[in-house]
C-alpha cells in the first residue's frame, strides 16, 4: 500500500467509507429519516458514486462551485447548504435550465425578494434556522421574520417552501454524548414549534438537520425528516475524541515520510505540515496541543493509534512528532508512517486527491471543477 | 477590480510585490548579502519571473514537488530548504542529469552516507543548523556531529560542502523588533563559531539565514552571506502585528462576498472560511482571537484596515465578521469586501490562484505541477 510513496499522500480505506455510509443509512432507517449526505468532506466524484450505488440521489454541498462539480458528475438534486449568495444567481439559473433540482437556503427577506425577481425557473427553498449555534440562519426565536419569509415565498411562483434547515455545529464542541443529545433536543423542539406555526395545510414541510455528531449519536429524531451529515464518511480524531466514532472508523490517514530524528528532544521530523493537515488541533489529557496521531502500515491497512506518539507541532511542510524512547529506537529515517487527521474535511481539501489502500487514485474537486 | 467577482478570490497587488522585492534586494545590498528568495509563499511561476527580471536566478523551495514545478518553469539553481528526504532521490538525480544545480540540506550523518551512495552527479550540500528554534537541523552545540558530517562530505566526490543553513522560525513568535534582533545575534554567533571550526582552507563556506522577520528587521549581518526569506513577497497580518511590515505592504487580500447580516449580534456572514484562509489566527489587544481583518475596494486598490471589523470565527466556508453598529449599517448583502490574511503562505496555498488588481490571472502550483 505504501510502496512507492515518497511524499505526503492521503490514503483512503474504502471498506471503512462503505461501513460508515452503511451505518448512517441504517441510522436513517431506524429514525425514519432520509439521508441527504453532505459532500463537503470528500468532494469526490468517485465517493459520490458510492453513495449513488447505495440508492442516494440527492446530496448537499457547501458552495456553488462544489455544486458545479457534482452537477458536472451527474448529480441532479443538490442542496447548496450555505445561505444563498446572490452574486451566484447566474450559475443557479443555469442549473435550473439544465434540469438540475437545486435547493437553496434563505436567511433573510431581501434574498427572497431578490430570488423572486431573478430566478428563471422555480426551485425549492429551505429557511435556515439558527437553533443556538450562532453561525448562520434566522434565529429560532425570530418567528415574525420566519413568517414574513414564508409569506413572501408562498406569494412567489419562483419558489416552493421545502422546509427548515438547521446545522447544530455546536455539537462539535460538546463535552460528551449527553450534551450532543441535549443540543439536538433543544433544536428539534425549536424547529417543531416553528414548523407548527408556518406549515401550509396542503403540503408538509421537511426538517433537515445536519451535523455528524448529532446524526451519529442521537437515537430519537421524531420531528426530523432528513439528515444531512458530511464528516461521517471519513470521521476523524475530533469525532473520535468526542466518542462519536471509534478510531477504526476513521477512513483517511496521511502517509508521511520520516525525515530526521532528534533523540535529545524525543522528536522526529516528518514531511507533513500545515499544507497537508490544516492547523486544526486537539488537546490531550495533559493539555498538550496536537495536530494528529500516528499509525503504522501493514499489508493493506493501518494499525490502531500508536500510544506515545503525537504530532505536536507543524509549520508549512514540517511536522514534529513527539515520541517515547521506545518509538525513537524503532522509527527509522526513510520510513513512511501514517497520521490520522484532526479534521478530515480540511485535510482532504488540502491533499487534493486520494490513494485507496488498494492503490487506486481517486479525485478531489480541489484540482479544479473542470 | 472586483467587478465580476462572485466567490472568494485571492487578489494580488503586483505594485506591492515589486516594492517588497525591491526592499529586500536593497536590504541584501546594504548588508552585503545575496538574496536567494524562498518561493514557498507565492508558489507561482509568474511571481518567480518578477524575481528573475530583477536579476535573481537562484531560489529556495520547501519540497521536492515545489522544486519540480520551478524546474519545469526554467529555474536551474534551487535549494530544497527542507532536510533531504531520501525517498525523493530519483527526482533529485533526474534534476542533476538535466543540468539543474540542486542544493540539499543534510541534518545527519546517515543521510550523507546515503547521498554518497545514491547520487549520480555531484551537488552542493548545506548542513542545516538549529540555532535554538528546535524544528530541524543539527543543534548548534553539537559540533562533533557537524565535524563528522563535514568529514564525510569532504571524503565524497558526490558532494561539495556549500555552507550552513539556518532558519530562525522563532522570530515569528517574538514580542518586538529587539527580540528578533537578539535571536539573530545569537544565531549569527553560533553559525560563525561553527564555520570557524570547519571551514576548509581552500574554499569559503556560505552562511544562509532564512526568516522574513529577521531579514526585514536586522541591520547588521556580518557573518551572513545569503538571505533566504519567503513571506516578505506578500507579508501578512502576522508580520504587520510584529511591526515587520506596514499594513500597506501586505500584497494579498481575499475578496469575499457578504452573505447575511445579524444586527442582533453585530455579526456579518461572509463567504470565506478555513478552506480560504487556513485556521491561523492572531489575538487582538483584548485577547479576542481573529482570522483576518477587513479592507474595502476602490478603483484598483484596497483601503487601509477598517477599524471595528474583525473576522472572529471561521468554519469550512463560513466566515463571521464582528463589526460595529456603523459598519453593520454600511455593509450590504451582495457587497464584496476584502480580508487581509493572517498567514499569506497558507492562504495562497489554499486559494490556488491569484487575480491581480489589474484583472490578470496568475498561477499557483497547487493546481498541479504539470
Amino acid at each position: 500500500m505504501i510502496d512507492g510513496i515518497t511524499r505526503p499522500t492521503l490514503l483512503l480505506d474504502l471498506a471503512k467509507v462503505n461501513s460508515n455510509i452503511e451505518f448512517m443509512l441504517e441510522k436513517a432507517k431506524l429514525t425514519n429519516t432520509m439521508l441527504v449526505p453532505h459532500f463537503k468532506t470528500h468532494q469526490s466524484k468517485e465517493i459520490g458514486e458510492i453513495f449513488r450505488e447505495k440508492g442516494i440521489d440527492a446530496a448537499a454541498v457547501s458552495s456553488v462551485e462544489m455544486a458545479e462539480y457534482f452537477v458536472k458528475h451527474g448529480w441532479k438534486d443538490i442542496t447548496v447548504a450555505f445561505p444563498f449568495n446572490r452574486l451566484e444567481i447566474q450559475v443557479i439559473n443555469s442549473f435550473l435550465t439544465n434540469g438540475v433540482k437545486v435547493k437553496l437556503l434563505a436567511t433573510d427577506l431581501d434574498t427572497i425578494t431578490f430570488l423572486n425577481q431573478e430566478l428563471v425557473e422555480t426551485l425549492d427553498i429551505f429557511i435556515e434556522i439558527d437553533a443556538g449555534y450562532g453561525r448562520s440562519g434566522v434565529h429560532a426565536k425570530n418567528t415574525p421574520l420566519v413568517k414574513e419569509m414564508v409569506t413572501a415565498i408562498e406569494q412567489s411562483d419562483k419558489m416552493n417552501l421545502y422546509g427548515l434547515y438547521c446545522h447544530c455545529g455546536d455539537t462539535y464542541h460538546a463535552n460528551d454524548t449527553r450534551e450532543i443529545e441535549k443540543i439536538w433536543e433543544n433544536a428539534m423542539k425549536e424547529l417543531a414549534q416553528i414548523k407548527a406555526q408556518i406549515e401550509p395545510t396542503n403540503r408538509p414541510l421537511k426538517i433537515r438537520m445536519g451535523d455528524t455528531p448529532g446524526c451519529s449519536m442521537v437515537q430519537h429524531m421524531e420531528p426530523i425528516d432528513e439528515i444531512g451529515p458530511g464528516n461521517f464518511v471519513f470521521y476523524d480524531l475530533v469525532m473520535n475524541y468526542l466518542n462519536v466514532c471509534k478510531e477504526e472508523d476513521i477512513a483517511v490517514a496521511v502517509a508521511c515520510p520520516v525525515i530526521a530524528k532528534y533523540p535529545e528532544r524525543n522528536e522526529v521530523l516528518i514531511h507533513g505540515g500545515a499544507v497537508h493537515f490544516s492547523k486544526d488541533h486537539l488537546f490531550d489529557a495533559t493539555g498538550q496541543k496536537f495536530f494528529g496521531e500516528m499509525v503504522v502500515f501493514e499489508d493493506n491497512q493501518w494499525s490502531s493509534i500508536i500510544e506515545g506518539a503525537k504530532l505536536t507541532s507543524i509549520s508549512q511542510e514540517h511536522g514534529i512528532l513527539t515520541v517515547t524512547n521506545e518509538l525513537m529506537q524503532v522509527l527509522k529515517i526513510g520510513d513512511v508512517i501514517g497520521i490520522l487527521p484532526i479534521h478530515s474535511c480540511l485535510t482532504a481539501n488540502l491533499m487534493k486527491s486520494y490513494q485507496t489502500t488498494q492503490g487506486d487514485e481517486i479525485a478531489h474537486m480541489s484540482l479544479g471543477v473542470k
